[in-house]
């Protein structure tokens, strides 16, 4: 036993606070825009559709934002997540990297979502908010909400994307058990659903359909909100729990990351993971890269335009700067659900744009590869999303090797892969490409 | 934040033994017994069965046995796992119970099973084995064998009852992640399995069976030996590490149990959690409780005899002394595949004889019930097999809130649902009994 393969942190040990880069960044991102009279969308604005508090974390430029004790409170059933040193991966790769990973798989839902989810439910019980609306595509955004609204008391409503409703009935098993309420989007619930039907007879939905749905029903019911899983920079700033705890076990360790990895859907786990460290960047020089992990047939951040679009289908909400690949993009069905969207968010767009992070794009087939490889070595099988990031950290782990360099690398396992195990099926079929 | 949620355990204060309770029984059990000659069974005996150290294991009345360095490492994959007080579930119950559980659902297979597959992988490894063979119902034991022998380089054949093959496909999925070849049993592959065919065309396949094949694989293939999930002394010994870890938890939340509790199927995980404080008992005369929690369609603790019988359907077994419904005993088709066995280790039978510890049933839809109220207040969703264990847990919650008394319960969370989903669907749909 040479190396310590957990650092494990006590429950008082966890992050009293949220980071916000916002207050770090040299280029602040371009405001949103409301799309009819382009004017700056204010947080007052927004208070309609999200609780007033979540729409204040939008906008503020405080460094640092005081994580609520009855949010630490819930935390608590799965955080600390443990900082697992990936010895069986570096052995497998025979290189002379040190590779880590930040276990998010140990939540409850089996990922990262829980970190906003717990937060929005909160806020929104705070503000006597009775009933809440979201949607969901892969099932974890829509289970970690779920189970955060029945502890605060919350009914909620979830869009899940149909065909993520007939693929994976297994999430929304888990969301009935948590006591939401699941609709296949699009559906005849809303305005906008039978709108699209009538249009798209035939559609399996998409997150951006999705999204539309929840967000008019949230507009036109009373004492209701909405909330969303990733891109915003409210949703940002809760995950960036995550890497202010690695900070803290990286320092167990001794040892500080020269890249930091996620993948990259709207952004939420890949800013969780990165932005405490590139703190170290913005603030005092360092030189760590970071990199996010998107699928090649969802590449907004290496393919995708930098420019005003929505973050929805429909046009409902503001208009955000960032790289996207256009709002009525249809991303091919691949099995990582969670990273088929349009577009980033708006800071790490301007990141992006300014050179503070880089963007890496991963072949569904060398992600499924590298997550069997992990699964083999590491025990813990990965969700179809965190495979890109593993297959990225292989990368750099076997360049560390042909240049002979002990780099260290780490990424995030912002979940397992236990309710999408038809994925890991089609690809033992040679079903996938 | 009144009370610790979790105590977490740094891997170093990791137990270094496992505790073999044969040491301090004031009456052992019976010896087995070859079925032909009736004479008591040898551990040379079963050497050809089972790797030479597990036959040592057990017979061995050391009382504390050490963990192979080997173990040690790759049990810190995911041990020691969290003591976690069960805050919301006192809340909802009202209680002035103090209720703690044991967390083995965070191992990266689900559940307890891996405590016992990591050394049985060894010890295998060690005596230069090339192949195991062994049977799963509900598909924990096979997928926790299948990632150990995949550490240590062994191929390994798991003969799955049918009707799990057919209806948990994600049980299916993960062995193959992790390597395993998987067959359906009864198979062609056998000749037990050939005949059991011929005699019951449509059977749906049983643990009896399954067992009955994989032993005649080991028997007969050159460098293969056997694997068993629970039943045996040597299985027992290895899941001791959940009460040793237990035991050093409670002392540092300043507790000790007045009621310890366990799901029981062949005794595994209820010995695992209990033995360690039955010690006291037995050395010390503590008082503590022990309740065995097992379901009621399948109830060999409470209802079954004691008396010498086979572990598998066709008697390839050495005779051992339990209570038994009859090797021939068919369960009925309850969701909790794990439980779903006719007889009782040794070592518990023999506790149980003694009134050492007790055995309570529970129906199917009450363990149900029991797991989505855990679900909604703890955010783990539990094994069908673990429900058992929570459902005698609010028991004796309830009980200590009627007689107004602050008990201490600790039950063992053997494993998570999330691959079992599509038993929470029938329960929610009324289509259970």
């Amino acid at each position: 036993m040479k190396v310590t393969k957990k650092i494990v942190l006590h429950e008082e040990e966890m992050p009293r606070q949220w980071y916000n880069i916002l207050a770090d960044m040299p280029n602040k991102p371009a405001p949103m825009l409301n799309p009819q009279t382009r004017e700056p969308v204010s947080a007052q604005d927004m208070y309609g559709l999200f609780a007033e508090e979540l729409a204040n974390q939008e906008f503020t430029q405080e460094r640092f934002i005081d994580i609520p004790d009855e949010v630490r409170e819930l935390y608590r059933i799965y955080r600390p997540t443990p900082l697992v040193r990936a010895s069986g991966l570096e052995k497998a790769l025979d290189t002379p990297a040190k590779i880590y990973f930040k276990n998010e798989s140990v939540s409850p839902v089996g990922s990262h979502k829980l970190n906003s989810a717990i937060p929005q439910a909160y806020y929104n019980k705070k503000q006597g908010i009775k009933h809440m609306t979201t949607e969901t595509g892969a099932g974890q955004w829509g289970s970690a909400l779920s189970i955060a609204c029945k502890h605060f008391g919350l009914d909620l409503t979830v869009f899940m994307v149909n065909s993520s409703y007939e693929q994976k009935p297994y999430r929304k098993s888990v969301m009935h058990t948590y006591g939401a309420t699941v609709i296949p989007s699009p559906s005849m619930t809303t305005e906008v659903g039978k709108e699209m039907r009538k249009r798209f007879p035939n559609t399996a939905g998409s997150l951006g359909m999705a999204i539309s749905e929840a967000v008019e029903m949230a507009i036109k019911q009373p004492d209701t909100r909405y909330g969303l899983g990733s891109v915003l920079n409210h949703v940002c700033l809760h995950q960036t729990i995550i890497g202010e705890e690695a900070r803290k076990q990286m320092e167990i360790a001794g040892d500080y990351p020269d890249v930091v990895i996620g993948c990259f859907g709207g952004g939420s786990n890949f800013s969780g993971i990165s932005f405490p460290f590139l703190r170290d960047n913005l603030t005092k020089g360092f030189k760590t890269r970071f990199i996010a992990a998107e699928p090649e047939s969802c590449p907004k951040l290496t393919k995708g335009k930098f420019e005003y679009d929505f973050g929805d289908t429909e046009g409902f909400t503001p208009l955000i700067p960032m790289f996207t690949l256009g709002h009525d993009f249809e991303p091919a069905a691949i099995h990582a659900g969670g990273l088929r969207y349009h577009g980033a968010g708006a800071i790490v767009s301007q990141l992006l744009k300014d050179g503070f992070i880089e963007a890496v794009d991963v072949k569904q087939l060398d992600s499924f590869k590298a997550g069997v490889l992990f699964s083999q070595v590491e025990g813990i099988i990965p969700a179809p999303e965190s495979t890109h990031a593993i297959k990225a950290a292989i990368d750099e782990a076997l360049k560390a090797k042909e240049e002979g360099v002990e780099r260290v690398i780490l990424f995030n396992l912002s979940g397992h892969g236990l309710i999408d195990l038809a994925a890991y099926d089609r690809y033992f079929a040679g079903e996938l490409n």
